[in-house]
């Protein structure tokens, strides 16, 4: 196969940002679905679209990962970044068809709030990734991974308590079942944000 | 320790084509033992055998990669494939045992369509990785993996719709439970057979 | 960067040290919490704390391998080493803070078992990662990873029969979801000990 000599580092960058920009957008949606009564489906629809748009911005990573020889970034890390940013999005999807599919009965408000610590952390992911190309911006790098880090030690603590009081409150096993389901893929999205930052963290480091 | 120079290809295929070989087998039994109502057992102790089997050709391709200075795929990309066709049985078997523990009431119909997913995808991975030899099958491997995607995408959708279904429907939340669990681990034995269709193209693309 | 070139083995594998003593300390912590009825808190801060110094020490670990240029084992076998043993202590620390937030009822005995059977795999661990320095003791690496092999078997094994038995036995769906969970990560914990002993045999096969 003819592999291009001259690295088109431009490439990667630009569709690392599309991925990054759909996944803002993805959990806005999820966001959305948790402050509204109703109206599951059309988002769910919505994030299951941009699932899919982002599995061929992958895609596309890794046929140009195959036809380059030279590439800015490692080809494990090109690799690595782009399955955890995927993942991130898949996660988010998967709550919001669980949101979609279960239809709970009452949305428990620490929902609403452990969604939008994912949204402030996917959007420290999208500058993050956004810094790549210079790889100059040490210390913001640095700041964004403990930020990032902190959010994933939020989510964690929103979901363990949250769970709790379902445990304590919670009559109907049924929608405790529901909830720990939903809560979980979306702490895990905050997890998958943690590993975005390390692997970013780990490039930047390596190449500066 | 001594390594041998010459590459002996042979053996990693071989090894590869057996854990195959067991794979398909072993997701057979789960199929057989979600058509019909009990025998449980002796099916879980096939499973838990094949896996054990199965463990130690991948053991004993760890070995022989120890051993060999010159691989005919990189030595990342053996490692990897092994880990993931073992993940893939490994979770069959737990799927099987959870079957037999639980002992479930009723085995709702989306179960045995899930398996026979599964059965279908793993069936394309032993093509797909029988195909590894000779490498010139660039265009089949592409069709191998956007099948077992597709695979993939409607064990998901089962498992999802299979769910809400349940959630709807059954009354006795330890069936529940116990569906949820099975139904699971089928369907992430279908994600691993995704990694492995990624992996397998990722070696092709890399040596064509 | 200024890389050393000399290499600093000492770093790596006394950081490894430091590691594993906490691991070893916080799956005791465990075995208490779970052999006493309450305390719960007191024990969860305990190993809250012993989590939070142990990310410390893996991030030490991968502040130092981006300073030095040779490294005393592979970079990706060191990284990958100190991601999982620091997985160890997270899913042990889940354990835990499940057992405070929860409260259950009554703790069946298999779970004081199950974590008995961790906490043997982690001092096998901890031994494993001593015997690293030398490279020498192939032997016994070996030995101990059959041994570690054997207790992930058998904590399996154990989880396993143990929600058979409360699925035949509990009433209270709560509580069966409760310890589930609770079982399922002192499991998991073993799975990683199985992985810090895959890593820990691969790289003295490599290196001797």
């Amino acid at each position: 196969m003819f592999k291009s000599l001259v690295p088109k580092n431009d490439v990667f960058y630009e569709l690392f940002g599309q991925i990054s920009a759909n996944l803002v957008e993805g959990v806005q949606t999820l966001v959305q679905m948790l402050s509204q009564c109703g109206g599951y489906d059309e988002h769910a629809v919505r994030l299951k679209s941009l699932e899919h748009q982002t599995d061929q911005l992958v895609h596309a990573i890794m046929s140009h990962l195959h036809k380059t020889f030279i590439t800015p970034i490692e080809r494990e890390d090109i690799h690595q970044l782009a399955v955890r940013l995927d993942d991130i999005l898949d996660l988010a999807e998967a709550a919001s068809s669980r949101i979609d599919l279960y239809r709970p009965c009452n949305v428990p408000r620490e929902a609403q709030e452990l969604s939008q610590v994912l949204l402030e952390s996917v959007k420290l992911v999208r500058e993050m990734i956004g810094l790549l190309p210079d790889m100059k911006k040490r210390k913001r790098i640095m700041e964004l991974t403990v930020e990032i880090n902190r959010l994933e030690d939020q989510a964690d603590y929103i979901r363990r308590s949250t769970l709790a009081r379902l445990f304590r409150e919670e009559k109907d096993p049924f929608e405790l079942i529901k909830w720990k389901d939903i809560l979980e893929y979306i702490e895990r999205a905050t997890d998958r944000c943690e590993d975005v930052a390390d692997i970013t963290e780990g490039i930047v480091l390596e190449n500066t």
